[in-house]
């Protein structure tokens, strides 16, 4: 049993804190909004007035927030956690944020001699809340293995992707490729359709061929191929196109930085940003396929 | 065991009959070129002196040829093979030509009421051999019944995509998407690699999770990840990028005559074909990674 | 004074076939609509009932018509008016058709001794109307020499881009660039006024720099820049998406057949595609500057 | 005559001073390399050791610098110049950096109660050599107008685009319009050729069309079309790959930064990229036009 300080309650960090409780930790937790601090409380959470009073006691400080700027600001900032927390407490932001954010702050912890972990999700909110979350983490091995029994009470899958801010990395890699199968499988099922296949059939020959993927497996973005995915609920629920578009972006601003051609890539956050303009940012990411039919 | 006339003995079509021949098939075999005749008789098939020859008792004809001008002329030309065919006999076309030129070939046969299946591959040369094949075909129900028997000697998955042509659309839209795939692939490990992760750690979370893609699982493009593909052997054999950028110029001419955008497969083409005309047309597809690296 | 034979009255025939008129020759007109035969009565022409009526008398034949197969019905199909034609007749096809349509017929007439000239327009109904067209010409130095002063009563610009073909190819050329340039300015404008600049401002800048191309100059895609252009007018009139997507569709065949790499040219296509089948294909084609707008 | 600090001697900001000193300014200038302030003062510059040295007497100060990080370490780092500023000095800065960059600096300056313009140049060394730029300024309009007179000693066009900022941002709209049109050029040259077109009569067709633009104006990317361009000399000479690379870089990040979609701008950036890593980075922009032919 651990003493944990959770900060962020969000869609994604409330449900994560209620799987640490379950699992039998005791969780201080922080959040802006009384609501959510409410219902974790409800769930068995200490609440705290601030970042800062949640740390007292604990032994792992993990926090879920929405950018770079805010965990930045949460650590490193005037009067940042950073200044707060002792030597022997592990941090672990499993926020998607820039991966040189995930460093500046990872090496301003180890100039205090702390160690932090960068350890993204993915998996939306039903595997949050069904605690089978896949985490990508970034950090030392040392760290990463002192991290991992905690990360297991939320997750399925925890990887060491390398140092420190290797997991956002790795979790901005693997969403730029998600994005370009997701817009190919939607132009083949879109083109095959249209020339008269079942887009269901087209689905299973593909998926038994070389175009076999994710989208194809578990998240056919044509309606009604599949049950229980977005697409066979007008496109409501999953991920957002918004968030698909905000993790593209991080994914050009890397490879700015590291001077990386992604010309798919870059492609694919173009046409999520126009479909996003195109007043679709709410919807499943998967809803790209209506992007390419013609609207009647 | 069925009298096959089997036309067109390259690369593909060699291994293709030989096994036909090893499951008890009689063959009798064309090409123009001499060498593979000779081989195809030694593996225990007849020769014909022309495709018209070839057709003497057969009940079933196979055809696996370059293009669909070949393809149109060989059945349907001036004196084409349709003017010699019985209503008994099944024509197999496995070449991967436009959908339109398969339809084209159907028709007339159907003029004559004579079956035709279009039936192309998946699987490169190594499935050929090893009779691994997939088939992707189009025709009615009946004549696909018919064919399937035959293509089991020669295939692991037979897939019943449609009406006639619709083989060669679902074959274009699965190779399609694996162009785009590959690309995605490549750009992601690529990048990561840049920022220092290493290839393979990242191509297993990957895998595992929403990026996860045949390339990843069985044809890694980058060096030395996986033992026995192209990519740890300096792109040799596999997949040529010139026969990746002719299927996707049938899947652009596809996507304009049916309407349908194609923004990734579009680009993919156009990226395959830069990549084609900077002299790497005969290396394996997955040297795509290859245009994505500074060059020293 | 040329007794001429002019089919295809639509939007663009109709103007030329005035101002033939107007320049003092004797027109005979076919069109299966008989509004715009009625109109063209009314200027002065001749009607006939047949493409093969009005060949009666007429030195010169030209055709303005929607598409490739239209024209190549027209001279080359059954009964086609290349039977009618003496050889002293000059053909001039001024439809804009795929290249290798205008060769097509080009050839068909050079068999049997005629003259063909393909001359696809620049300038949209405006300067159909005022006789200002571009005429692009492919086919031999004499006859675009017999060809010119017709087309001068109906344009200010003739030029001769090379044998027969060489019009089409020369203005679809052009109109790919057109069609790139002008989502790069939309690009460029929509950017800098969403940082802040003046659109009339951040337009005469890149006018007077290296940006400058002939969207800034007379066609300025931001609405209210310039007087008298469709953005100023809620993107009325002017040159349709959808004819912007066509012409897009036939560089794309053109590039194919050509194995030219055409990255942003294919790009733009797909936009235009997209633009069009979100329901602004008649709308005129600077409207592609919405499109990267967010929508309220 | 006015005594002006100038920074940064390079390429551009060399022949930048000469022309001020012929213009009779009094300068007194300072760059990292000995070379070229020997060759300054030998035009008639009184060298500094520092850069806070050359502020002595000065009323303005121009800078002309590598990237945005030189030109903030400059002003306002660790002892940066605006601690030494007097307010009645006006502060040029002709570096291309970001626009966020330029206002950062323009904004700490205000804070100190000086005047700032930012003023980035088109044109390339010729243009810095023969006093032709266009420099493209942001800033207040009393800052502009005090400006202008000096600027008008090197360059022909002086535009004030608006607020701090606005000079980078029309900067980096025009060079993404060039670049895209730019390749568009080359993408229409190379099919039309491959055509069988001409060159030289493709370019004046596209000139007096609708497919004009700057690059078929005065930098005609296709070999000796015409004299005295880049392309006319193996590509030596002009803009380089990399610099053009950097500016779409720019662009990217302030497409980013405000949510800008530049679908054909971000084409344009990958495809300068994989053109630089292709070992083609030291070329001119337009040698493009080679990425688009087949090597031999």
């Amino acid at each position: 049993m651990t003493n944990i300080a959770f900060i962020g309650l969000g869609n994604m960090g409330g449900p994560m804190a209620e799987n640490l409780i379950k699992a039998g930790h005791n969780l201080t937790v922080y959040d802006l909004n009384k609501d959510v601090v409410a219902k974790a409380v409800q769930a068995g959470a200490k609440k705290a007035d601030s970042a800062i009073a949640a740390l007292t006691n604990a032994k792992v400080i993990i926090s879920m927030l929405p950018n770079g700027s805010i965990v930045k600001s949460l650590y490193t900032g005037k009067n940042g956690l950073i200044n707060h927390i002792s030597k022997d407490v592990l941090v672990i932001d499993s926020s998607t944020i820039a991966a040189d954010d995930a460093r500046h702050v990872a090496t301003a912890c180890k100039l205090k001699g702390i160690n932090m972990v960068d350890a993204p999700v993915s998996g939306g909110t039903a595997a949050a809340i069904a605690g089978t979350l896949t985490f990508i983490c970034g950090g030392e091995v040392e760290a990463f293995e002192k991290a991992k029994p905690i990360l297991d009470a939320m997750g399925k899958n925890i990887f060491h992707a390398g140092a420190s801010g290797a997991g956002q990395v790795a979790k901005i890699c693997n969403n730029m490729l998600l994005a370009v199968h997701m817009i190919g499988t939607a132009e083949a099922l879109n083109m095959g359709t249209r020339q008269g296949l079942d887009a269901g059939v087209l689905s299973e020959i593909m998926k038994a061929s070389s175009g076999n993927n994710w989208s194809l497996q578990v998240y056919n973005p044509y309606p009604d191929v599949m049950p229980n995915v977005p697409s066979s609920n007008d496109y409501q629920g999953g991920f957002m196109t918004n968030l698909m578009s905000k993790d593209l972006g991080l994914a050009q601003e890397l490879a700015s930085k590291s001077h990386s051609p992604i010309p798919l890539g870059a492609a694919a956050g173009q046409l999520y940003e126009l479909h996003k303009y195109n007043g679709q940012g709410t919807k499943d990411f998967s809803s790209i396929l209506q992007m390419l039919q013609e609207k009647s």
